[in-house]
């Protein structure tokens, strides 16, 4: 299918290219020039050259067919470039532009002529009405936000498919702050011809492409969706935002169709069954992608909490209870080992508390006696870096623990842009790690989710 | 009640200071000398200065009774010096060293002791085991972590009273990295003297605290504290994070009293009817906190949301109806207004996207139409900073909005760094404002259940 030609385009042509700075046909020849390694090719009516690349007067005169086209014009125009592209022998288009389907009849009729072309020629096109794609490992960014009002993500593991382009390059900007990499992003936009299961499908087979983030509004063929999910849920997570589930986001939505997903907002059981773990919020779909990106399925429900806070370690065991969990005492032999690693004034219960006096070796001290012990199903490490004696090396002690044992971490980091600078390091180095309690539990939740889900077991708690 | 010294100090003594950079001695007095301007007294056996510092070999020699006294040494010899410091006329006394009732009986007789001391001089303590206290608006921070590992906060009118002094750190060194100020914060320590009821009614009678947020594991007395929380709440917001709610946190905290307390996980009625509204975690608890300080209880269940991308109006329109919102359509006449001051690719129906066109007059003026409509008890904006019509312009409009209209205001506002620098903005000028979907929502909820409790509504909805 051609749309993997996203993943690694050796042209890309920007039909729209504007020179006038701000302007949506400048911000994306920014986005694609400043990223892009590959040929550029821009067509323009009239401009000799734009930001220093050669203007073509048609799709024609190209030297070679474009593996990808972004056109940033009007409706009746765009779709006059796609014949064009379609006929040049394009893989990729994906007009950006607005005011197809939403806007009238007229704009429905030109999402048809888009699917036809489309089909006569075997070029797929993504949108219209779209943000687009980025891709980070073949630089391919399409977005028209301006790189200084928003970040980027670099790559990683997590393919994120988005039915709002905005809602979608907002919370991977928040995202990529924290360290969060990404393997694609692919906002589907009216979908006149590339649906959410194509998209689905093709992130499915992409090895770079550890787990799946989707937003979606209308799921145009429910049926097909689910057993797409079902079948990839055996390989890669997959997260799922379901947006209109009430009244009034349903309104906002325009959906008519598919009434399974009308006005309901218990899906839960519904989506687990196909692999599919639902959030309920942009922060919970990029949370719960990054836990199955970077960490293990849990098989079970024992969880070790290690702290260096008590109240930290009070308030996670209260959060780990209410989803499901349990915080087993260790047994008295594991008892002693640990009471020989941490303070005397700490627990050597679970929650592990080790008080302000811990230090990095104790942390991983004690990590290791609860892999050793067989004792729990997961540990969840709070590593708290106000105190004298934690440093930087529990970057270190972290990434390693989770790249070898077998036992499932999770890490939660707590504090200010100073905690927030090693969270980054942290979860750049592919550990699932959160800055808060609760959404370092709900990420221990959605390992667990999976464990069940790959265990053959329903799940019986929400988060 | 000589606990209002920790308010307005004119003078500290600081006992087991040391010279030792990374020492807790040394760091209390950095943090102590880098941020009181008021007169610092040391007291060191054998020191005659210590960070440039004057020292005195005992309290008796100090030339006046200081206000404050902090007293970093072992157990026995902080005995020892708080009977000095309350024959000297100290007015309140901070031992801020573990090792007593929490370490065995001989600490639990020490304990004892300092009640006694206390009480025979009419001085009040905090702690033993204490991280102190920290007042933005007299500079007294008695904190043991170092400045340069965490963000303290800045003057605001939020008090937090915590019974973990790392847990109360680590989510101030949060909270202070997104802006908000806070007017005081006390950390209870083991209470041998000072207990939760003390400073509730201590912040209760305080001008700069319009909220309060408690940490709280074990309630010493149960109907008092309710009864306290009923009368303050008339006045101030209060938000209670219970620590040890199930068995292991419970386990954790060692509670062995107060059985209304014991692994329950459902207290959120009897705390609502005593003004009290329940955190689940640390985050909760200060978000919650700022609604409560910056925002206006809601009267109803009216919801207008206020956003550029479609996606984020309805994933919030959702939330919002899942914690007992609606969001009515707005009537003809007010459609028509909105109709005018949007993009025709907009919706004037709520929520009201303005599509990414938005710009700093479209939001002020859609926001004007909805306070006069009367249509809706309050308004949740999303101003997303990413798109190009929207600028810093936008941080006046909603603080001056939040400042002078009736109509209660939440504002979400998110993406990464960039967004983080204006949404600190935005919470500086005293504005309830969210970096997620998800917690701008629940803002409106504590409005809500504000808005009930004062009107003699029971609450229905949890978020």
């Amino acid at each position: 299918m051609g749309l993997e030609a996203i993943f690694e385009p050796n042209s890309v042509c920007v039909i729209g290219a504007s020179r006038e700075r701000g302007k949506v046909g400048n911000v994306i020849l920014q986005n694609i020039a400043s990223n892009f390694s590959g040929r550029i090719f821009l067509i323009h009516p009239i401009a000799q050259e734009i930001e220093g690349l050669r203007c073509y007067k048609s799709v024609d005169e190209l030297p070679e067919p474009p593996d990808i086209a972004v056109i940033s014009l009007p409706p009746e125009k765009s779709v006059d470039y796609l014949e064009s592209l379609g006929k040049k022998g394009c893989k990729v288009s994906i007009p950006v532009s607005g005011g197809f389907g939403e806007s009238g009849s007229r704009g429905k009729e030109l999402e048809i002529s888009i699917k036809k072309i489309a089909e006569k020629y075997g070029m797929r096109v993504i949108g219209p009405n779209t943000v687009g794609v980025i891709i980070p490992r073949s630089g391919l960014n399409t977005a028209l936000t301006e790189a200084e009002k928003s970040t980027f993500p670099s790559e990683g593991a997590l393919s994120f498919i988005s039915q709002s382009g905005a809602l979608g390059l907002l919370s991977m900007d928040a995202a990529s702050d924290w360290g969060l990499g990404f393997s694609s992003f692919v906002s589907l936009g009216n979908e006149a011809d590339v649906s959410e299961n194509d998209v689905l499908e093709l992130v499915g087979r992409d090895k770079e492409t550890k787990s799946i983030a989707l937003y979606l509004e209308k799921i145009n063929n429910v049926e097909n969706f689910l057993s797409i999910c079902k079948r990839i849920s055996k390989e890669k997570g997959i997260v799922l935002l379901k947006g209109g589930l009430g009244e009034s986001g349903n309104r906002a939505t325009s959906l008519h169709t598919g009434s399974l997903f009308r006005t309901n907002f218990s899906l839960r059981g519904i989506f687990a069954q196909h692999g599919i773990i639902q959030a309920l919020d942009e922060t919970q779909l990029l949370d719960y992608g990054m836990a199955l990106s970077y960490g293990r399925p849990i098989f079970g429900k024992r969880i070790a909490v290690v702290t260096s806070a008590g109240g930290v370690g009070v308030v996670s065991s209260d959060l780990l209870e209410m989803k499901g969990f349990t915080l087993p005492k260790p047994s008295g032999a594991i008892e002693k080992e640990i009471r020989k690693i941490i303070s005397p004034l700490g627990s050597p219960f679970n929650p592990f508390d080790m008080t302000a006096e811990a230090t990095d070796d104790q942390y991983e001290g004690l990590i290791k006696v609860l892999e050793k012990s067989g004792e729990y199903d997961a540990v969840l490490v709070f590593a708290l870096f106000q105190t004298a004696g934690v440093s930087r090396k529990m970057i270190d002690i972290l990434s390693k623990f989770n790249r070898e044992s077998s036992l499932p971490i999770v890490v939660g980091i707590i504090g200010g842009e100073k905690s927030k600078e090693i969270l980054r390091k942290v979860i750049k180095n592919e550990v699932p790690a959160y800055p808060s309690i609760d959404r370092a539990t709900n990420g221990l939740w959605v390992l667990g989710e999976r464990g069940k889900y790959l265990g053959g077991i329903s799940n019986e708690h929400s988060p």
